[in-house]
């Protein structure tokens, strides 16, 4: 069995949690495709484009790991690139109703799409994107939120280029 | 990568909610081990050896499915049968705590075993083996709730013997 | 529409939080049948009599309501009584899990029956009959979680009685 | 006893998940109005007119319901409309938290007013809204998600006056 | 031990809610600091300036209690501050998931400072401020929800200043 | 302000968990009581004596903080010892929803005693004593669980001791 998984998300930026189920990944399957979706409507702190830049720097040592944007439905992606397995993080009560209601979507738009729920370490199970996008607003610290070239490369932008 | 996976539980009975979480293991993995736990603690309604036959019966049209008693720590028998991954049913928010609790254990006894969280078909989600026992009781319809064989057996088991 | 609801539960005693989602019953529904469960698995304080003779006094003055005690299951009791409703109370996230279990095993026994979730008063949102029990083994006050006259019997039972 | 039950909501647009709700209230109460709230804060996907016109298409076959815009508060509406149940879905444990302290506000406003949760089918336990209009905007598979007549509207709009 | 606490927040506007949980730290701590977020990513009804002002009118007859404006970081305002205890009210399950996540940022950002929750009294359980702000935007009844000296002066502004 | 701060529990057997919250009461509080239930009614590995004892090893080197037994109600045993702060870990969503039903019970039978919610280390958020218990059981690793008094007492008593 070739398996190749697909873990889509936001990345806004990627944390050391996002890392954390990514180097699981890659432990489980074959290959793991990193798929980072554009999501408009959220309003990105960062670009697609930066977001893409900061996974592929993230994973740059990982074998088996690539990067791609998306703009479409994740099941049409995975179907696209081949990926039969669907990942995705699992940190709290709230995310559990939202990923297994998401689960179900997909199932039902293309039952042959597993999907696997993962957690992360517990030193990272409190991290998310939206609590390091609130630090860096206010210049608070993120160095143990981060993995460090994602680290460096924010902190070279110019701190006004955030919102 | 050959992978092997096991999937520990009391299964008293098993039923198309475990089904339906080893079938999604079976395309995921190599190999997928039933663990059956003694859990005399819990006072099953079924003897370790009539659930471990109800698991056999259940799968036996399956492929690289094996299944097995055991009466250790999970992650000792893992490492003893070689497997490297653990798959578990989640199904509610009181499985995720628990779950969540018992897989940061399991990592705290061994990191080199990864825990993977499936959920079954949206029609088995409110299937456990308690609401089983509890229409077994009362000798209500099981049938849309147990692998066909595991309810035949079941239905020519004298009931006396059913607590 | 003539509607009869069923009211099921061990009532181990019957506390303001069920005499309040009782209430709610009769403004509802033409008829509520409260149906008091043998449930002799939880090893009730009170035997079945006891707690049925407990419902009936507190509900004395409530028009419309009755009684029963039963040892089958839910669905076939409402049948049997020509319920087509099932009333139950919600209290807490895992009240809720278990209610939603409960529910949709329910209607995979008898699709007929429609259950109704009704939530009780903010000031008895946290009384149960085990916090009750607890407090009863302890001599501690229980008249605020209680109807009076069941306050006042369980006061007059000797309390060698109660375990 | 002649019961007016109001289903108060978005309905942006109305899905099977709505659908099956509406069918369990007119089983359970005399008359159903389904009230559909400008909610214009929430910059909602289709316009009021339209998503009444909806649910009026979605239940035309329906005997003892109807349909209102409203833009005040729900216990204001249904007394102006002399309705003394209110009905409200419940899916998940986030639904749950918000639905408790609606219930609990509109009881606070009005206490003559009843709340009655339901739940749907499983299989239409993952449907929302926002689901149906992230497919759309994507044009994912929708048919098995919405009522057939509301499928046939929303396809036939211009696919660009959707956001 | 001379202990101050800190209870930050966006107070949009100050609730009963609210005022007891400052009741309760006060009752706990030798001071408490309370902390007007300014918040501006929340779109807030009021003006931080007006907050800060309806905070202070409904903690004016309370000794040992302060008010603050900020827009930094929580725990650099506690140290700036000499405070050393954070003070959290807890209402239901997604406030906790979040106070949680919350709880350990802080903890990983300055470890000296410590974080305690309260729960508001039963019959406060349901308010927060954005029930609040949804009755005001309908003239709703609101003068149960809030501190008296704070619902004459929501009653004495414009209507038309208000979103 | 004196406070003294009463901890209650089982503590069977206590766990680096449980340490962790003392050791956060007495930096907020003057003086820290732990009292551990007898609970009969749990049927608890370790006797009454035994685990006093062991709580008492683990806090020798602690200041401010007492130990006693107790087979009372908590607040009457809070009223001998005047103690008006109750404390409580928080772990999980189950056991704050427990929590949160104790706090309002204990509020209706003393509303003059205040309870105190408090989290433990994210490292210690996994740990309870039914873990350490099921490991003692199978004679698995507990030392990154126990305080190491506790470890090396029971690792010294007979293991046919243990149930």
């Amino acid at each position: 069995m070739h398996k190749i998984a697909l873990y889509p998300g936001t990345f806004d930026p990627i944390t050391n949690g996002h890392f954390d189920i990514i180097e699981r990944g890659i432990r489980l399957f074959d290959e793991v495709i990193i798929a980072v979706a554009d999501s408009q409507e959220k309003k990105p702190m960062f670009t697609l484009q930066e977001r893409v830049d900061m996974v592929k720097l993230a994973v740059r040592d990982l074998e088996r790991v690539t990067v791609v944007g998306f703009d479409n439905l994740t099941v049409e992606l995975a179907n696209t690139l081949g990926a039969t397995v669907l990942i995705r993080g699992l940190r709290a009560v709230s995310d559990f109703e939202f990923e297994l209601q998401l689960g179900y979507l997909n199932n039902s738009l293309d039952p042959n799409i597993e999907t696997v729920y993962l957690m992360p370490k517990l030193k990272h199970a409190f991290i998310s994107s939206s609590i390091v996008r609130n630090l860096l607003k206010f210049n608070g610290k993120t160095e143990h939120l981060l993995p460090s070239p994602v680290q460096d490369v924010i902190g070279s932008m110019k701190s006004c280029t955030l919102r």
